[in-house]
């Protein structure tokens, strides 16, 4: 890719048997690896531009969700036939998001077969500040940023089986092809919370990870979920389905003590991000006050 | 796995957005990416428990060329279907090249689709002590370790192309699927060779990339190629060829200044691994002495 810059940390990037970091005195490294599978995670015509960004996007919402800093990248690419034009398309979508947030490609491998994307990013923390799942608290606030639905009531759009309106189409189109992970939110929280994870396949799936993890129960209020106003007119009956389950929307969700509160609500403010308190965690259990739909998200088989 | 260990680096595993590690001080990272897809790199049928050991060995061999300590990997798995029994297979084969090695698995990502298995290994060299294939000088001996074009041949015996002696299909089997990484060799002799990396992809081909990254050529004498006994009893006519552009064997090539000779030699009998000279580097081009076939390895695409 021609976007790539050098960093300080990089003592050996592509061309050798391995890529060769520094990592800085002081931080750790956090890594995720995902998956994008064609014609399960995206459409087999889609465009190769947001193919690129929206594998880097879903994939550095991990990062976010550490509080963590974008260092580098991998790139494990499985491809039916070698198509530079395509190629061209998918790095320029990789560093329409990578670019802007410092990450780099330093390395990966390309083989032949059904087309297949797996990354692996990385970024930096500081060794005792990162939000892991198991630190949810009896008594926490539960928050969730961002508007939840728009990506999975997408998916129809995006796969052509609904025709609407171009401006409805963009909206959603964008909502589902570009997310924004929020690192500048994940780094300014970490300091203030104790449980917090990004949400990829759908609100109430997610959070009982950190539930399970915490060994503890949850409370949500189905009326304080956060829907967009275009959600909300397009689909007022399945709006808060796709958003307690739906997923795709990559915002973050959080716990954190009620003492908190106001720090919270000047990080998010500042930031200009909305960020709502949605229950409350308890001791056993997980309801969702006002909601008696299913509660299963995404189904990975 | 019910394999996993753990580490004192090992801040965070499976089960957060992200794994985290805390690097040793002193020492830097280095990480390879490597696919395997079905019915291109292995057969549709084969045992998993052989796909799961040579998945890791394979990448493995790479941290083996930059004189790397193996420290933690992450699976990128996409599968058919849930197959808990074929999972199982897949991850004892993993773990008994892992284990002894002091690799663990900290985290990936399983999703539907076609059979394929990207993996990521990271491994730690002291950061001035890394081999890369730029670092070739002329007038260096060039050297390779162990046998070269077994794994190649192997390919019918493993695909069921051949039949042969219970004997032969045992030799050839092992061969293929069960590589042995050259971590030892490659940790010792990092302090006394120029260049070295693995051969993935054909002697011939492979050696090409050290010429081009250090800007100059090399001369190989095709008398010298190590072949088993094995082979040049099974295929007489083909086993240099198969040696030159096979692939698949996971040996190291190197190169080294003339006065490191004893010096290596000390080191690969130590080990009881041979090592051969195969060649000196020179100023520009590239010839095999004694050999006039083609010098393309294994494609890509």
């Amino acid at each position: 890719m021609a976007s790539i810059r050098g960093r300080d940390d990089l003592l050996l990037g592509i061309g050798d048997d391995c890529a060769q970091v520094q990592v800085p005195t002081g931080q750790s490294l956090v890594f995720s690896m995902d998956t994008l599978v064609e014609g399960r995670h995206f459409p087999y015509d889609a465009d190769p531009v947001d193919i690129g960004y929206r594998a880097v996007a879903t994939c550095v919402s991990d990062l976010a969700a550490m509080g963590a800093k974008p260092a580098f990248f991998t790139l494990a690419l499985t491809l039916p036939h070698s198509d530079p034009q395509w190629l061209a398309g998918l790095a320029q979508g990789m560093a329409e998001l990578a670019e802007p947030i410092g990450l780099i490609l330093v390395g990966g491998d390309t083989t032949k077969g059904p087309l297949t994307i797996s990354l692996q990013v990385h970024g930096y923390v500081e060794h005792d500040q990162t939000p892991c799942r198991a630190n949810a608290q009896v008594g926490d606030d539960i928050y969730v940023t961002g508007c939840l639905g728009d990506a999975a009531a997408a998916v129809a759009i995006v796969t052509g089986q609904t025709q609407v309106s171009s401006e409805r189409f963009d909206y959603f189109y964008e909502r589902f092809w570009r997310p924004s992970p929020r690192l500048i939110a994940g780094m300014a929280l970490k300091r203030v919370v104790n449980a917090m994870m990004d949400i990829s396949d759908g609100l109430a799936q997610d959070i009982q990870h950190i539930l399970t993890a915490s060994k503890v129960g949850a409370n949500l209020d189905a009326s304080r979920i956060p829907i967009s106003y275009e959600l909300r007119q397009w689909q007022p009956e399945q709006a808060l389905n796709l958003a307690l389950t739906g997923g795709d929307d990559y915002e973050l969700c959080f716990t954190a003590e009620p003492s908190q509160a106001a720090e919270i609500a000047l990080i998010t403010q500042t930031l200009g991000l909305p960020c709502i308190k949605v229950g409350e965690v308890t001791t056993s259990g997980f309801t969702i006050q006002g909601y008696d739909g299913d509660v299963s998200g995404w189904q990975h088989f």
